[in-house]
């Protein structure tokens, strides 16, 4: 799908990308080796507080900018949208949670009306996070991979057997809503031990909070683990467990080879990935679980951008 | 990968199928359109007395029945092995969890020994039994799937986007090692919550043994059931509440359109399914999670043969 001139060098074929998300919008332009083009990323606020037409105004604004910022002789391809989830990909239509005024939103159309003439691919913010770790982060080389996001909320996608699995609405990946045994923190979305419920980085700090910790972020959570706080460890080894379970539960399912995980709560400490890695050890009579690679992000701050643009240059992979 | 001489009749062009589980080797010839063919049919028992050279003889006794039964002007495409979990599909190894003497058996290289001249597939089971409901069962015309049975174990295999998914070590599809939020009971592979340790057949009896009922079966649960027991009522609510939440967490991580379960365990009662889907619909905030469908396995018997024998009819639905 993504023809190239011969007489076009790769890096000036290019993906228009844009991340939609609870905190910001952000768009670039993205070469065929997966690189931001330098001065072509534009970034402007959403948040709880901005109206349907506040959103799609950021939006209509960084696509605008960042097309502007071509330089002559380059191809644009196409445009890849990243959109926080959940989604209804056969219709464009996005319903973001931390976005409540956007409900069945046709994103699609709006960029496509701001950007004709090129095609629109839109998919879940996690599938495209999963993409771009598989294309250019820590999951290159790895045909069946689970990219993952903990941070204020947990996500992630899929890539199954080489492709990406969007599923037939577009939610695939939700991981933070598997549920863990063990665990029976009440999740918003009507489950019982969600993982996101127990170890998102507001939930890890409320559970530290209930021991007795006085603290307010996950920053402040990160410092006293680095101090050797009890309850900071403790609560950092609650989430690393839980999280550990659900990715072994999400391999006995499906067989995951690697799990990539970012975020701002994954910084937390490294240590985190030890929890992890020590909970999916306990599934012994499972070698083709205890398998599972967990690693941390390899991806920049423009991974979700790059992501997006996977949806363009790796369209070979989409479904 | 399914030739076809122009004059021969589709119900002619026949797959050899072979099932190897705990108590039994299956194998019979399956036409074109999915139907056994009449006299085809041949079973040996396994079990965990049988040594593995008895377990050899089995497989070799049933493939030889069945291929001394084929009729003259029929043509034998290929073999499709179906074999209990877990596996190592890319060297064609088994360790059946119930058949001991099994531990990475070379069974592919003995169905090839024993038919030559014909490919010859493998596959767990439950990608079979799932590849089988897609088939001609109840998930026709449906892209996304999980099958399951609920039986002395829990398993399954998932079809995602029209295509089956075998994972990389061909375990994919291990739903009953998906932990459930809220139970804790240990499971034997290590995990907390596993809903193969709450939901099973015998987990179920033994559940409602510890709360007071005197009973040994399956079959004398359903009974007990069926006469109002609320021992019995309670207990085969608490499994359908947690293969419901199994299924919730496989379907907000897969997108799943219908789980399609079968199994002796699943024809506890009707109302089995009644519980499965009030545990789903809890899951409020999520449409596409409450959207999956969940249906008893419209099968027969032959249903896991039929699947077995989709690997060889249906060879484009694999990767």
């Amino acid at each position: 799908m993504t023809t190239t001139s011969p007489e076009v060098p790769t890096t000036q074929n290019l993906a228009l990308a844009i991340d939609i998300g609870g905190t910001k919008a952000e768009a670039a332009l993205v070469d065929s080796n997966g690189t931001v083009v330098s001065g072509s990323r534009f970034r402007r606020p959403t948040g709880p507080l901005a109206s349907s037409d506040d959103l799609a105004e950021a939006v209509r604004s960084v696509l605008g900018d960042a097309v502007a910022s071509r330089t002559p002789g380059s191809t644009l391809l196409g445009v890849g949208v990243g959109s926080a989830g959940p989604i209804t990909v056969a219709d464009g239509l996005v319903s973001p949670l931390n976005l409540a005024v956007w409900r069945d939103y046709p994103l699609r159309q709006l960029v496509i009306d701001a950007v004709p003439d090129v095609p629109v691919t839109m998919r879940m913010d996690g599938e495209c996070i999963t993409l771009a770790e598989h294309w250019v982060g820590a999951a290159v080389g790895y045909d069946n991979v689970m990219g993952m996001i903990v941070s204020t909320g947990i996500g992630g996608g899929l890539i199954l057997e080489g492709a990406a699995v969007a599923g037939p609405t577009g939610n695939a990946g939700h991981i933070g809503h598997v549920e863990v045994g063990g665990f029976d923190d009440p999740c918003l979305c009507g489950g019982i031990g969600c993982v996101e419920a127990i170890a998102s980085g507001p939930k890890t700090v409320a559970w530290a909070n209930r021991q007795g910790w006085v603290g307010a972020t996950g920053e402040d959570l990160a410092a006293a683990y680095a101090a050797g706080d009890a309850t900071a460890i403790a609560a950092v080894e609650r989430s690393g467990r839980a999280i550990g379970q659900a990715i072994a539960s999400a391999t006995a399912l499906a067989d995951l080879e690697i799990v990539a995980i970012g975020g701002g709560f994954s910084r937390v400490t490294p240590d985190l990935f030890r929890f992890i890695r020590e909970a999916i050890a306990k599934r012994v009579a499972f070698g083709f679980v205890t398998k599972v690679k967990v690693v941390p992000s390899s991806l920049s701050d423009a991974g979700p951008l790059i992501g997006s643009a996977a949806l363009v240059h790796r369209a070979d992979m989409l479904h």
